[in-house]
């Protein structure tokens, strides 16, 4: 047993989707999340700028006497997870590897679609590591530049939204993809509207589910689940407690509860 | 009479709507553009750190012995213009001033709307130039920040871009204002939506234009025109030189003959 909290953090606002389906898997334990809102996005920045700025989001968080610390951040996962891994001394759990394993156990037809930002497309990253494991199965790829300024407009299904995903999205459905791995963590918010652009025919595969099985099998395994009985608490940190921040965490969380607080990396 | 060029930067590739209607109003002029597309973009750092950053860029322009140059960059315009005045013998001219003076110039029912990204309109910097001026004018702001990414999607008369105009700008419609401040230069490429939804009865502003004039009136008066007969050359510097630049380059300046470099400022 152990009352530690688990530290989550992001380049800004999009890890919130992770931290509240981890919460939802994982009600007893206390969170504390850091959007680096300030210094978003990471995606044009070099890898010894994402390192430095996410050690320094991992010390904050070790100062705070973490348990586990999830990087909910596909930029920060694909740059410097290893270095961050071999650094620190506790579990480090990126949202590339968890997203890989969930879609290779879903798909049926060995189909799949993976979409994200332009960076993490380019890096194709998620592909490598799919392939690495079946070298049989149909990867098609594509940038959605505009899905998270529309998440971050809250138009998660407006029909703004629903044009953007039949344009981006039509040749996946006619390529007949069964599984879809949401390789940013804005694109939940566009769940409904992804199931109804696919009839609800297609697994979409969330960092934030994926992460959430594997943060669990570790807690267990090392026997560092919470002993609490009541729900645990969300403690939310970011660099400029912007508007966009405060809007979406409250959409994304709806818990009046949440602590938030302003952090300095200067 | 002055042969040497004209420089015009911007933190990425907005600018370049700026440097083709000077191109056009100033065909004999040679051009030197960078967009510092590596550390796009500008709007959420500090104005320490952007005045470090257009200084770099400036510095560079120096050395290129240009003789004017157009700060194309909303964010720069407004947190240092006065600093880099100050600093550089040569002339230095930004977006917002003449774009204000050419919006006063053209309202007749004095009923102004100003568009452009979270943290241009969150400084309000155009309305207090404007309201400096003339204190009974009605201004309306308004962020839009979907227009960015649709943009640079090429997106400039689509269906999703003229849903998001509507989304944006009904207010400003119903309140019939004559006038609108493209306070961002990615805008002047949603002209045709923008007319169109309008229906030609808004006087569009955009920083293109406006500093153009500014800059032949400068030209004019210090005696600085180039005395070439024929037409002047661009030649483009990116610190990243990703697809993005490309793509936009080739569509705003539609100019084959156009050299392309990178830049690097560590």
């Amino acid at each position: 047993m152990d009352n530690r909290p688990i530290g989550v953090f992001d380049s800004g606002v999009g890890g919130l989707t992770v931290l509240k389906e981890m919460k939802r898997i994982l009600p007893a334990e206390n969170f504390i999340y850091v959007g680096d809102t300030a210094r978003v996005p990471y995606g044009v920045k070099s890898r010894s700028t994402i390192t430095k700025f996410a050690s320094q989001i991992m010390d904050f968080l070790m100062e705070k006497d973490v348990k586990l610390i999830v990087v909910a951040c596909n930029t920060v996962s694909s740059n410097s997870l290893s270095y961050l891994k071999s650094r620190y001394r506790v579990p480090v759990i990126g949202v590339i590897e968890p997203g890989v394993q969930l879609a290779l156990d879903r798909t049926k037809n060995r189909c799949v679609g993976i979409i994200g930002t332009q960076s993490t497309i380019r890096s194709h990253k998620y592909k490598e590591l799919i392939i690495r494991q079946d070298r049989k199965i149909r990867i098609f790829e594509k940038a959605c530049p505009l899905f998270v300024p529309l998440v971050e407009e809250l138009l998660f299904d407006h029909s703004i939204t629903r044009l953007a995903i039949k344009g981006y999205l039509q040749e996946f459905r006619a390529r007949k993809i069964d599984t879809l791995v949401l390789g940013c963590t804005h694109y939940p918010l566009l769940t409904r509207a992804l199931n109804r652009f696919f009839q609800g025919k297609v697994n979409l595969i969330s960092s934030g589910y994926s992460v959430s099985l594997v943060v669990q099998d570790i807690l267990s395994k090392k026997r560092l689940f919470s002993g609490r009985r009541k729900k645990g608490s969300i403690h939310l940190y970011a660099s400029d407690l912007n508007e966009n921040f405060r809007k979406l965490s409250r959409v994304v969380l709806s818990d009046s509860s949440v602590k938030m607080q302003l952090i300095s990396f200067d």
